[in-house]
């Protein structure tokens, strides 16, 4: 399987309206330096199963029938915010699965057009589809919202964001798994206190201490991360994610 | 004083993701043919007004400090859906003015960020931003909404969408004035039973009677409107918008 990083940003995304940090204007310049609203593809034979809706220009990057299915991590704006166009699509119906949240975000489930919003996913409960499994584990932020651990042929890869921290039993189930890929919310530098609805990066070296994984990765990442990336260098085995970038896991 | 359509698609926009309809194969076809979200900008002398924000480009087309203000017709989120990147914004804070709408969209009230929701507009009461007389007209939709009556220097325009009819007020309001140009929504084609929150053709035309403007400029053109004028041709004095197009109003 593949996993494709669509988007790496933080809500604010990278460049900041207004902003003129070292970070934001090098993304002005360099369209790769740019951070979108935090997206993934999992991709593997046939199957292609998009991880949250925030980039809004998800009709012009999938025809009609690309995508098998739409994993929600929950609904905060920048991370279904592409759903509002994509759901009055004339084509056949996108499975939708996400975690147990009536709100959704504005009128998404009371007008879902194309988007068949499936039965909330249960906590470690898994989904097959093709040859992955895709088990939901809970995260800890300000909506319901699930991590994924992804896995096929033994080849295992948790995406976990968004989140402050790791619950005990996300973090439990975790660790019985050797040689795991951890796709991981980074929003902010190492911080005095650490911002509440996301990890900074202390929490996630801690993390990546305890569950001892063969890569971290860092994602949903804000300016101000860019912005100390760019005078610091990270532990070996914790990696920075980039929009674009591809992830083989064969 | 200039209006510029930004944006005179309904929700759906043109083309419609997954539609091959004549509209939407033409418009994916020639970018000039395509219908994004409805919106517009009102410039007069060093005056910008942005009437909307469901596009989701805004932080590349308007530099900081570009727009004076931000005036909504409502809340649903084909109108304000590209201002959920904006709020997040360092620079000035921008005044936004719309109708009395607590709910407002999703978190967007309750995260402003850098957007300054002013205190809901009060109907028939005018705003005067620079030589501009702006004055909110309700609407008639699912959603609390004003169109709006700009003036300057005896020149009027009326942008008045999303609406289905116009509520018995605002239309005795408007046909005090002569020489109006009048902007509209007009979703629909001629339809058997007129939309229910949305003029048909049939609906603007009977208001392009009564109320005998210069010009009636259509907007919020749903992808079946565009496959209707494809075959049929429109009074005079009824316009058809495009993205893009200028109204100059000196
Ligand atoms: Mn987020
Ligand atoms: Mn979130
Ligand atoms: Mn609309
Ligand atoms: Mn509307
Ligand atoms: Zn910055
Ligand atoms: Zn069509």
């Amino acid at each position: 399987m593949k996993l494709t990083f669509l988007g790496t940003g933080d809500v604010r995304q990278v460049p900041v309206y207004g902003c003129h940090c070292g970070a934001c204007d090098a993304a002005r310049e360099d369209d790769r330096l740019r951070r979108r609203p935090c997206s993934a593809l999992l991709e593997s034979d046939d199957k292609r199963v998009l991880i949250d809706g925030g980039l809004t220009d998800l009709a012009e990057r999938f025809a009609p029938g690309d995508l098998n299915a739409i994993l929600l991590t929950h609904y905060h704006v920048d991370h279904v915010q592409g759903l509002f166009h994509l759901r009055w699509g004339l084509n056949d119906s996108i499975p939708v699965y996400g975690p147990d949240d009536r709100d959704g975000c504005a009128d998404l489930l009371k007008h879902p057009g194309i988007l068949d919003f499936r039965a909330p996913l249960v906590p470690f409960v898994a989904l097959i589809m093709g040859d992955v499994q895709i088990t939901p584990l809970p995260l800890r932020h300000s909506k319901p919202t699930f991590g994924y651990l992804f896995e096929r042929h033994g080849r295992r890869l948790a995406y976990l964001t968004d989140t402050v921290g790791l619950p005990p039993e996300t973090e439990a189930f975790l660790k019985q798994y050797e040689d795991l890929e951890v796709v991981i919310d980074c929003s902010q530098p190492p911080c005095a206190e650490p911002p509440r609805n996301h990890n900074d990066l202390s929490l996630v070296l801690g993390i990546h201490q305890r569950l001892q994984p063969r890569r971290t990765w860092l994602t949903h990442l804000g300016h101000e991360m860019d912005v100390w990336l760019q005078q610091h260098s990270l532990p070996d085995a914790v990696c920075v994610a980039r929009d674009n970038l591809e992830l083989m896991l064969y």
